[in-house]
């Protein structure tokens, strides 16, 4: 593929709110965001109403959107907590999707010069991928990068790219048993650089920023992986973890890309891990299935679009992983569902 | 795996000599040189004598060693120009070598501080890899990093190291016909990272600057992969690009790591690309046959050493790539002789 370029209008940024004052937020975010459509997506545990400063161009929905979106056919969907941007993504009607968790701003650089999330976003999913060779001086694409010695000329078009994921400074996106035992590990190394992850190698994909072309992958963005006791702190939850699995093996299917680096967003202090601690470790346990589970997965040649990969990534854990927990049983329900609502959604 | 210590007495520095004033290039590396054994191997094919400065622990191997050791029973074994640095692979004693072309200088970091590249190699090499899963805040043994949320535990040990590539700043590694079109192309960017090169994805190892477990690997690294028209310069060369292969299918294959990152070098001016372009493009064509080829190898269970593997190799290059090009089955013929003196001067 050759470059594409991604106009501004063709992009929603997609906010899901846990917290109800967004003046900080939005006010740091002003400069990269302020030319885009935002799509900010309430909470509907959250009871306070939310504090949204003006100039911006947007669009807020609250738990009664969801409602009359959804209705009651779909119960097994939850939109509660980190799942609510998902609503986001079901009623954009842009090609790019990017999302950012409520608790980050743009991070600066290691020359302490402000950097742009937005336009790094855009830049990754506007070059290609190249998910068949690695490029050791990274992404081949980057200004004043090119393709190494030895890179087959054949494969240096590079494919589409569908899902890039960005990384955070300051609080790293660690599990919590992991930043209760280091409580004072922070993330200060900013590595200047994008790549693409391999075709067939899987990655823990978070959430927290992200962005992705909604015709490719879009319909894998799923809120389908919910732990029996999820919080509302990202450790608590592994939601986006399975997502990006799904996304993987579809881009891996599909011939596409998946980007891992820039942007940094700069994550602040929320939560106590030792208290997240207390709670059952079952993300932590499940992921002990899940990779490998999709790091054999391998989808049918009939599966040519994304709804089609997903829902057939549904009945393989279904059938392979539904007898090891519920959760797993519910993934595949929620993921059948979500195809269905998707269509129905999208044809409107 | 746990973290290794690597001793100083481990490590023989290799150097090529393609030059023969190594005063500029030693005095440079010596902060960091100075406690290691050297070895250095003279290009047979130059005939000035070498001028070296005092204060090094090293031993200097010339067209007479090499002759003496190697004698004219593997007359397909050529240790001209940047294959001279193979025997000095072949007759070192130590568990970990570390090897960096003759026009390269330890590069500064993006603060403008001067970087210690054998200290850098000695961690890569000294601390697990994860090539099951990637991490995507890179190397999660590195100062201050760690496994993100959704690592599993079960692959947190890690494996052990085979091959560190690192990079180089300045003068890329491109090919000739990039730098070509390019000419003004350096590279300036100091990307901060070291990672795992995830199972299965093969990678271009330029061998400008590499360090590796010899116990491990060391068998692979062979002076096979020679082309008709081969130069003394680096963008007239795939010999590296070949061995770097055949590492990463062996490493893939025993269950090691190949990480990619640090220590960046700074590549010196050295020839011109345009002259090297109207040499014929061998290496390059044949990288169309040498990708696709690696990527589908599988070893079978019967090949539990390095040298099982090499051998292995060299049997499926001379039966699949041989019709392709004489350059392949002369390569596989080499390698197949490599083995046979490996161990033979391995067993002295």
């Amino acid at each position: 593929m050759s470059e594409v370029i991604i106009k501004n209008d063709e992009v929603d940024i997609v906010i899901g709110a846990l917290q109800s004052d967004l003046t900080p937020f939005l006010e740091a975010w002003r400069p990269f965001i302020s030319d885009f459509h935002l799509i900010i997506v309430k909470d509907p545990d959250l009871k306070e109403e939310l504090k949204i400063p003006g100039g911006f161009n947007l669009h807020v929905y609250t738990k009664s959107d969801i409602d009359k979106v959804v209705g009651s056919s779909t119960s097994g969907i939850s939109f509660s907590g980190y799942a609510c941007r998902y609503f986001g993504y079901l009623v954009s009607r842009k090609r790019y999707i990017i999302s950012v968790d409520d608790d980050c701003l743009p991070a600066k650089n290691s020359k302490g010069e402000l950097t742009d999330p937005v336009s790094q976003h855009i830049i990754n999913l506007s070059t290609p991928a190249t998910p068949f060779f690695f490029n050791t001086l990274y992404d081949p694409f980057c200004e004043g990068a090119d393709f190494v010695r030895g890179y087959p000329f054949s494969l240096r078009t590079g494919v589409e790219c569908g899902l890039s994921c960005g990384l955070w400074l300051n609080l790293a996106d660690l599990d919590a048993p992991t930043q209760a035992l280091k409580p004072s590990l922070r993330n200060t190394r900013y590595v200047d650089a994008v790549l693409t992850v391999p075709t067939r190698a899987m990655l823990p994909v978070s959430g927290i920023n992200i962005a992705f072309n909604t015709e490719l992958v879009g319909p894998a963005l799923t809120p389908a992986f919910r732990l029996a006791k999820e919080g509302n702190l990202r450790w608590e939850t592994v939601e986006d973890i399975w997502t990006g699995m799904c996304v993987k093996v579809i881009c891996d299917h599909l011939r596409l890309g998946v980007k891992s680096g820039l942007p940094y967003v700069s994550r602040q202090e929320r939560g106590n891990a030792i208290e997240s601690l207390k709670k059952e470790w079952e993300g932590v346990k499940l992921m002990e299935e899940v990779v490998p589970f999709f790091q054999s997965l391998r989808l049918s040649e009939t599966s040519v679009t994304p709804e089609d990969c997903v829902a057939e990534i549904a009945a393989a854990v279904k059938e392979r992983l539904g007898p090891v927990s519920p959760t797993f049983a519910g993934a595949a329900g929620t993921m059948v569902e979500w195809i269905k609502l998707w269509k129905r959604v999208r044809a409107q």
